[in-house]
């Protein structure tokens, strides 16, 4: 045997870290998983030779906590295999890949990345109206196609400046992503559960009215059973031509093979889309349209969230290991 | 003779509407061509099987309006072979294409778009600003080309807050940026022949301190001999290894062998580019680079500003063949 292998052993760990259980490596590993290493006692799934299931079996008893990214689902049965279960903290802001049911049953509390990535969200779903409306990454194909050399003419693309943009969900997004619209002259209206009544912007209690009367619509909401394909055929149709869809909250959120069907056919303008529903799949179809912007699921995601987030998962666990108050626990409302 | 050639002859023309030289097809005309045929006499070099020179030598004496683009250049000869020539009314914002010295001493005046395409310039410029530091377009190329499916950790960009971005020429079109940096959480400050007394911005007098304090730089100032190559090695150097640059002025405003050989070395983070030196040839090297967007030269051009600097172009010629006040002449310094 390698003696170096010692090294690396589990059982050589420090016996006064705190235990977290880790299922799938999160993307913020990528930088900060030394950050996390130092301080906690990380059982990750992902790195065991076990089966998932056997990994869980093997650590059910000691496991307060799991750390969580925001795509992997945390279902009630992999709960339920956890008795000591606590707390899950997720990496992500969006608790709809989570139980939310079967945690409020079991009072098991669930922290999320609060409001750390909002910044980084409204300015890439800005970034993504500006250009499906400004005809942005196409124009770069075409640069890059070399059309430039014989097409002098590239298609207009249309202003930002007085256009009736919805914002779906006026939350810590959807406020941010208002105030850069406006600072560029669209007139914003939107629509959420409640009127928000510290806002001027104009309410609509419907998606359909909302879709009627405007030029694009930015989807930041959470994904719940009432928000499930709130963006159906109708209210694309209702949209229109014209019409641009901003999706930076989830996949699900839209009808996808509605959407496709109706960017095919022409009968929406354009979209930008940092969501999916069936995550890393993207429809084929839409690989050929112009009109299209595609993104990995990565408008949260920049150094300095990941940093901002490390900070506050490790401070949500830190929190809890040692009975302070957590710092962004997640009201569940099941 | 086909009978209809009488109906395409320029001698039937109504003899009532005024004559316009137009050099080379602007772009305005892939859509409102018919705006200025209805009420002008179009004198189309591009479409006479005459050689320029003769085309011109032939209109020569009649001549008092020339209608052009913002690219085709208007240089001192052309100039001088028009000795009626009175008004040159330019499609564009810059008048860097037209050569200012001869006019000034023959007293011919300039017209141009004045204020039509700021908002949509500024817009385009941050949607490149966005865009580059959050990787949208290589992101884009990243979903289409399948790699998302293999290789979950997208590279991540960099955040808009708090950085410090350096406008360099707060105009019309600077000002706009300004106003949108700021709705985004980014710290500016700019640039300028003088200082701004009517904004809270930081001004610099020197574009290498500006560099040296800045993450970002937008250029959005004219071409002139003094700021001709103001974008040297010295400025990118101090700017450095994470810096962006968004160019929305003029291509020569940076000098571009430099900018390429810094983007490949590199020891700067990433550009947005609208212009080029040597439009529409765009260097080679920069198609290979992901952390590169190219436009076609379009960040003016939506349908909207199309219609507005139709209405500008008719409205400065309809005043000045009607001896009234133009709309936006250009101070010509020389």
């Amino acid at each position: 045997m390698d003696p170096q292998d010692h090294h690396r052993s589990p059982s050589l760990q420090p016996p006064e870290l705190e235990k977290i259980l880790v299922l799938r490596r999160p993307y913020i590993f990528s930088v900060h998983e030394h950050d996390f290493s130092n301080r906690f006692h990380l059982l990750k799934a992902y790195e065991s030779p076990l089966p998932l299931h056997d990994f869980v079996h093997a650590h059910a008893q000691c496991v307060k906590a799991v750390l969580c990214s925001g795509t992997y689902p945390i279902k009630a049965e992999l709960i339920r295999h956890l008795p000591a279960l606590q707390l899950i903290a997720s990496a992500a802001t969006g608790v709809n890949h989570i139980d939310m049911v079967e945690c409020g049953r079991r009072g098991i509390i669930v922290t999320n990345a609060g409001d750390t990535y909002s910044d980084d969200v409204a300015d890439g779903s800005v970034g993504l109206l500006i250009d499906v409306m400004r005809r942005i990454t196409s124009g770069d194909r075409f640069v890059r196609g070399g059309y430039w050399l014989t097409s002098t003419h590239y298609p207009l693309g249309s202003n930002l400046r007085g256009k009736r943009v919805g914002i779906v969900g006026l939350g810590n997004i959807g406020s941010r992503v208002a105030t850069r619209l406006e600072a560029m002259g669209c007139i914003v209206s939107y629509t959420s559960r409640h009127k928000k009544h510290s806002t001027p912007f104009t309410f609509y209690p419907n998606i359909l009215q909302l879709a009627f009367d405007s030029d694009a619509l930015v989807l930041c909401c959470s994904l719940t059973n009432d928000t499930r394909h709130m963006i159906d055929n109708k209210v694309m149709m209702a949209l229109g031509k014209k019409g641009v869809i901003v999706n930076v909250g989830r996949g699900a959120l839209i009808d996808e093979a509605e959407l496709v069907k109706c960017l095919v056919e022409g009968d929406i303008g354009g979209v930008g889309l940092d969501v999916f529903e069936k995550e890393p799949n993207v429809p084929k179809e839409l690989f050929e349209l112009d009109n299209v912007v595609l993104l990995p699921h990565n408008t949260a995601f920049t150094k300095e969230s990941f940093y901002d987030a490390a900070q506050v998962l490790i401070g949500n666990l830190e929190a809890f290991f040692t009975n302070k108050p957590l710092l962004t626990p997640v009201d569940n409302k099941f």
